[in-house]
């Protein structure tokens, strides 16, 4: 089920190929998975989509690889996403995360998201020692 | 601006003052934000909200406690709870996030909130390797 | 703040002058909260508003009028409504919601709002018994 | 799987049929999509939905059909609702949405998405110009 | 489809043993739902989830039990949370939800829905007679 | 209130410099709102936002200009994004959004949501004739 039809033969296109290609290359793997795959549909929106990712995920920054994928894991969930859970936390295995990092994930996101509601149903007003602007 | 009035001398409950007292101790810290002074008009709901934050968050476990505060802004920030951003935000740069890495946050935060979007528009089919199920 | 004019004479309008005796009649107060000063920029807009409004929460029907009012904060809250959560608490409180009330409200949604992300981070497969069409 | 049971004989219900017989004379087709078909558990929910979604989105008005389907696949996606997705991305394609305009809106509605995150994590004041109340 | 892997003899486990049986006395049921089976990966996590859950859901208070399920319904719904959707209808029909009271909460939900979009859309300042802690 | 500080002379950094002029020269203004002083303190995330933006809101494409700025609102209105509601609908107005449009976006969005929350409270199985990929 999906809202695009799947291309059949994706790469017949020379921007899909060479978008294909880098993926393979940039992971080190032949599996493209759907997302890259629905969105051929349109190559300049998979170019730049692509072209993001890699900047972000596959590329040395700030933050270490696998607390990236955590983050992704922690907004993907939180946006109620299933297919981006699923593969984000496949991804997130696949550069180590542990069971007890899992578990320990899933404590903190989820009373993130209880004391997120506790917050909002409060309306707590923000403490002024919170404000960047004025605590410098 | 809240929904439930702030006591003017919470304290004067012995068992908020008790749990006060041990965020004050836990915290090495005399100030108490507003999420514990508004939460004080239930003693046994402050009580079981404040044993799972300590436990959660200021507990040594699985994941560094810096990366557990970004997961907390993380889901916080998707939910659009203004006063969690506040407090988690400050307390990340507490616990030693510098400029580059709250940027980098930024960065992968917003990019999978992008994604989501196009992977719940597109509506995409799992891929079946994702399954820890049918993968073990 | 806001991102439409309030009026500042909104019952030389007779449609909305007629709107606005109805929420006093039907409310018996002389109060009209901002949520229907700012629905008039249109009258249709706030004729359909008012009349589904109180066709739902002031006319009796399976729920109790508290309850009705629970499940409103319940879901404001969720969608992070911060006038919404003011204005329901409010008239929650205005129906009888006790402080206890209150306190087992948050203890409900904001657990509910915990294991929602839990199922979610887990990708839980429903269970066929739960499925209405199969079990009737 | 759903949470209620889909009635096998909906227009044994003279209610029922009658919105049935609506649905089918507005859109011109003998195809009713399932929401109809499992709202048909309360006739009176049932009226009262189709009675609105004809009103805003099957009557002419200030915005044009195709964009009003716009509208609702950018409401869906952003609240996660599968079905939701399904059903107006295929009625906006039935109202001539070709695949550039397709592209077009996954591009405008995932770049909302990530700038709504930015801006709700870094909290931003709002500039006051953007206040129609103070800025008529 | 899930992301992490069912555990084929959970009870093996002499911990995960222990919580399945509290749930099977508590619900007075031999019938372990999936959450439970996926949360046993993790036994201190299964632990103090259920533990909440009971006390909570399962333990008189201040509200009703049907209308604590409704609220669940209510969070979970507006989460999209599909799996909490199904077993917690399943849950308030086991309590006794009729089909009036189901279409009732419907109603209430989907009209909060819709004005809490409104609220938002309009940016409506909050009235300050709904502030608890200026009016005692 | 914000989570980050706001520079106060932003265009002593080139880059910076560079970013707020192109702003000023898209948008034939001086203004330069809130946004951008605050992504600021990184200059690497206010080039590549800015970039995004521009390309997609200020560069010609399928979908009309107008039409581009009242989705923004919808996916900014359901994210319950306050700074983004007010930004884009100040933006939309800009664009010549008239009070009758602006109406119809709201009849539009908060009727998206309120259909949302019903279907996803039924979990309607998505009917096959929905499918992109099965009917080509």
């Amino acid at each position: 089920m999906s809202t695009t039809t799947k291309n059949q033969n994706p790469e017949s296109d020379p921007r899909v190929k060479a978008v294909f290609d880098d993926i393979r290359a940039t992971r080190k793997s032949d599996f493209i998975n759907n997302m890259w795959h629905y969105l051929a549909f349109d190559p300049g929106l998979l170019e730049t989509t692509w072209a993001e990712v890699k900047a972000v995920m596959a590329t040395p920054s700030a933050l270490d690889p696998l607390v990236k994928e955590l983050l992704y894991i922690a907004v993907s969930v939180t946006n109620g996403c299933g297919y981006c859970a699923h593969s984000h936390t496949a991804a997130a295995r696949a550069k180590g995360m542990t069971d007890e990092q899992h578990a320990d994930l899933l404590r903190v996101i989820s009373l993130a998201a209880k004391t997120n509601q506790l917050a909002t149903a409060l309306q707590l007003p923000v403490d002024p020692v919170f404000d960047a602007d004025h605590h410098p």
